[in-house]
């Protein structure tokens, strides 16, 4: 029995859930839902149908995990509660401080209605939230560091695009070497933001901008880029679609604690990413979380759920014996 | 409530526990059990007891979680179906190929005496086991490569020590950096044993020993060192004791796999650890599974779990408010 997949939202993420559902033999893509007109929109999988998400409804029995590829902003804290309604849901909500209010929404609606909602699927949240949670159970006595890049950030990219006289631009987050390094020895330093990362910048000026003053505004903005030593590169277009077009991303989570009647051991935990499509591994996560909502749901459970509660056994599909047997 | 923890073996590993209980708040060592006569072994935690093994089922309703610090080859075979129709248990068994024979047989008296044991606990098998999991789950299309080092193999170091002539010995198992290198850069390579780790010995000869003949002896040794480039340093006994007494240890977990339609986008995921104690590291991580079992068996569940088998929050002393507030 395959599990039935259906993917609300066909852009970078909703792309990268239908390439991972084709790498995933148990797994089949029934339909795409979009806000779309469906007949402007071309997908991948031959045998699967573009609907339009008015009718989601219509495929209560005929799927057994959808998945929300929308917007952290404004779509998922709408779309998650609404559709654990009819489906088992996953989606990728990533606004770290507003977790507890989405959980609290999406498991009232999913008892309710005896579905399986899992919520911040991906890799941050998700893959390093584990690695976080593993580490403190582990050495209760330590210290955590998260470091992210180097990669695309869609945020800052898109905050450099709203500058009057940027055409186009790139921005990539990069993690400063040496401070990585001292976490690694087991120094616990304390690390300032400027001192975790830096920020790299390709921007395309509109004809006639002024280059000095918008690096000055970039360099200046608040929250963005204040706080980060940033460097600007004027390019042309070409360049920036010859070079910066990719999604890459990844990063690292260290941490470092000590063991002992003494405390005199010292540890280092570390995990690390290197992604060539941020959007696809995050896609590669959700499949794997989709296939542990659809096992939980068929055993009668229901509510909401993140990655800290659900054991990796329901991830794979390997059986319990074979999964001792071959990676144990 | 805490916690009530009992060892059983106080080597390095029954006092790596002990470290490790004082650690979490939420722990409490009540007794070690040992073979040796009590009046002989002392310990450092004041309100614990001694006590012979042979007593240990006197302790049925005083212990939540019984830790298993015997051997792989003979003890825990042994002990853990025997222990766990009196406890919860856990034990580090660490024997890759023997493990589903030692699941079956825990599982049947774990489930008729209604008790929960976590068996191959530690970090390979363990953390390490969980991370091959997590990455197959996600990357089903890659490869996988598990390293170890630079640390100190007991059973290494034991074999130089049964080599004639030999008075004390530590053996170094080293991963070689190029090949972590090629794995890391995506070239998927195939690494034979002698590419991918080294050894390096630092042995103390008995007066009158022959050192060239050792010397030969140790590098053709079959399965322990004939296969590896070897490297053997005749030191003094002081030297030893000097420089190389500690236990440190280590190992990378790496998968290489490719997402995208077409395959077209790399990723890698790694983790490691560098460890300046492995007994207390493998201990700490006991502790963390004893928490698990305890809540498990609370829960009214029962028989033989892996890592595999258990959600992380189980892990943490933090509630899962805390863990969504804080960690994800």
């Amino acid at each position: 029995m395959k599990t039935r997949i259906g993917i609300l939202g066909y852009g970078n993420l909703g792309r990268g859930v239908e390439c991972a559902v084709r790498q995933n033999e148990d797994m089949e893509l029934i339909a795409v839902f979009t806000r779309r007109n469906p007949a402007d929109v071309s997908i991948l999988t031959e045998c699967a149908q573009v609907c339009s998400v008015d009718t989601v409804a219509d495929w209560k029995d005929k799927l057994d995990v959808l998945i929300l590829c929308g917007g952290s902003a404004t779509d998922l804290p709408q779309q998650t509660p609404k559709y654990v309604k009819y489906f088992n849901v996953i989606d990728s909500f990533d606004t770290h401080a507003r977790i507890p209010e989405h959980f609290a929404n999406v498991d009232a609606a999913a008892k309710e209605h005896g579905h399986i909602g899992i919520i911040s699927v991906g890799w941050d949240p998700g893959m390093f939230s584990l690695n976080r949670l593993y580490a403190n159970a582990i050495l209760p006595d330590g210290k955590d560091y998260t470091f992210w890049g180097k990669g695309v950030s869609q945020g800052h990219s898109d905050a450099l695009r709203r500058i009057e006289g940027v055409k186009n631009a790139k921005q990539y987050t990069i993690p400063i070497d040496s401070a990585l390094e001292a976490v690694r020895a087991g120094s616990n330093p304390e690390l300032s933001t400027r001192e975790k990362h830096t920020r790299e910048c390709f921007v395309v000026l509109e004809d006639g901008a002024d280059a000095a003053k918008i690096e000055q505004e970039i360099k200046t903005m608040p929250n963005y880029f204040a706080d980060y030593d940033t460097t600007v590169h004027f390019i042309s277009e070409e360049e920036l679609l010859a070079n910066h077009s990719g999604i890459p991303h990844g990063g690292f989570v260290l941490r470092s604690g000590v063991t002992g009647w003494n405390k005199e051991n010292k540890h280092l935990i570390e995990y690390s990413l290197k992604l060539d499509s941020n959007p696809e591994f995050t896609s590669s996560v959700l499949i794997a979380y989709a296939r542990a909502a659809h096992r939980l749901a068929e055993e009668g459970q229901s509510g909401c759920k993140t990655v800290f509660d659900i054991a990796p056994a329901y991830l794979s599909a390997k059986s319990g014996e074979e999964l001792r047997a071959s990676l144990l």
